[in-house]
C-alpha cells in the first residue's frame, strides 16, 4: 500500500471542507481516535460533500454502494477537539467516482481517504448523469 | 485502487480464520451491513488472529498501530447471520507488518482487507521480537 | 433510579438466552467495555429473543419502535470475553411490551436492561397480535 | 418506567446546552437515529458538560464511571440535521451524581437521558471535591 503523495496532506489541494467533531465513542482503549472510528468520520464527510453539491444517496433514486476504502493514518487524533475533512473530487468514471479525503487536527493532516463509490439502480450499475458529474468535475484537487 | 488478485477471494488460501456475529448496529439506512461496520468486524478478527498466535498488543508492552487499511467490497452483507473471516500474514518487515483478511457469508467472500500494522514503544518503532515474526511466517498464504 | 432487584441479577430467572461476543470497538479509554457499547450488546440479544421466538420487526409488516431503555452498570465488563444475555418477556400490553434482560460475563452479572418496545403501523400504534403475545408470554421471568 | 415529567421536555429547564452533528453511522436500518447512537451523543454531550464546568474525568486522577442510564425516545430524530443536547444537573450525593439530559432536533424534545455517575479511586468510591460539587450545584435545573 503505497503512502499517500505530498499533496495529499495539504489543505490547499482540496476545494471543499467540513467539520466533524469528534465523540467519546471514537476512543479506543489507546485513549486516541480509533482507526474505524476515523473512518465513520470520513464517511459523514462524505455525505456533507455531496449534499454540498446538492446530491445525495437519499435522493438519486439509487443507491450509491462503497466499492473499496484506502485510508492512510498519518498522526494519532485526539477527543474532544474536532476534525476538518478536506474534500476532493478524483476520477469520475461512467458509473463510479473516487473521492479524495484528508483529515486534519489542529492543522497537521492525521489521515487520508480514497473512497470508491458505485451508483446502482434496480438496473443494476447505473450512468452517473451529466449534472451531477459537472458537479464533481468542479470539484477537482488543487495541485501544484 | 486494484481489486483484490483471485486467491484472495479463496477461504482456503488463509490458514486461520475466526467467526465474527454480526450485530444490528452494524447494519445502516440501506439495510446491510455499513462498510464502516465491516472495518470493526476485521479489526476484532484481527485481535483473535495474534491472541491465537499466543501474542496481543495488550500484552507486548508496546503499541500496535494500524498505518494503513485497504478495503475492497465484494458483495452485500447481512444481519443477523455471521462473518467468517479468513486470515492469513502478509509481508513482515523490521517494524510492521500486513495482515490479509477475507469475510465470508453463507460461503461468498464479502469484502477484503489489507491491514498494515506498525510496532512501537516509548523509543518510536520497534523492531518485532524474533518469536513473534517466527509465529507469523507461518501463517503466510496458500495460493496455487 | 431503582437498583434491580435480586432476581434480575440471577441467569436462572430468565428462561431464554444468547451469546454476543464482544468486539475491541466495544472498548472505551477506560479499558472496559463501554456502557453504551452494552447497550448495542443488549440491542442485538433483543433481536435474537425475537427471532427465536419466530418473530421480527423485519417480518412484521410493521416497525418496531424503543419507547425507553434503562440501563444498570453492576460490574465491569472485558473483551475479548464474550457475554452472555439471559432474556425474559416483562409486561405485555396492548400496543406495547417489556423486555427484561442481564448480561453475565465469568458468571457475574455485569448489566441489567428494561426495554419498552411499541408496535407501529402506518396507522399509529398498533395492537400486538394474539400469536406474538402468546409466544411472549410463555417466556416470563421464573422468580422465587 | 416512568415517561418523563413536562419540564423535562422543555429546553428552558436546562441551564447548559451543546450542539452535537448527527453521523451516518448513526442511523439505522429504519433510517432514523438509533436508539443506541442516541445514548452515545448523550455522552459526549456529558462530557463536554464537565468539560465548560472545568472538570474532566481525564483530568481528575480518578475514574467517573456510569452506574445507570435511563433513556426515553419521544420522537424520531433524523440525520443530517444536528441535535442539540440541553443539560443540568440532577442530585449531587456523597460519591455519585444524576445528570438530567434533553435532545432537541428542531426545536422538538426527541429524548431524555438520567444518568448517574460515580466518582472511584483506586481506594474504592471516593467522595466528590467541593469545588466539582459546587460547580454542578449551580447548574441544576429552572423549573417552574
Amino acid at each position: 500500500m503505497a503512502r499517500p503523495e505530498p499533496w495529499r496532506l495539504e489543505a490547499k489541494s482540496y476545494p471543499a471542507s467540513t467539520v466533524i467533531p469528534t465523540r467519546f465513542q471514537d476512543l479506543d482503549s489507546l485513549g486516541h481516535i480509533n482507526n474505524v472510528a476515523m473512518a465513520a468520520i470520513f464517511e459523514t464527510a462524505r455525505v456533507h460533500f455531496h449534499k454540498d453539491l446538492g446530491y445525495s444517496p437519499f435522493q438519486s433514486g439509487g443507491r450509491w454502494l462503497v466499492a473499496s476504502v484506502m485510508l492512510n493514518y498519518i498522526a494519532e487524533t485526539h477527543f474532544p477537539e474536532p476534525v476538518t475533512v478536506h474534500q476532493a473530487t478524483g476520477s469520475v468514471g461512467n458509473t463510479s467516482w473516487t473521492l479524495f479525503q484528508a483529515a486534519f487536527q489542529g492543522g497537521t493532516c492525521v489521515a487520508t481517504c480514497d473512497t470508491v463509490i458505485v451508483m446502482q439502480g434496480p438496473e443494476g450499475n447505473r450512468p452517473i448523469g451529466d449534472e451531477l458529474r459537472a458537479a464533481m468535475e468542479r470539484q477537482v484537487p488543487r495541485i501544484g
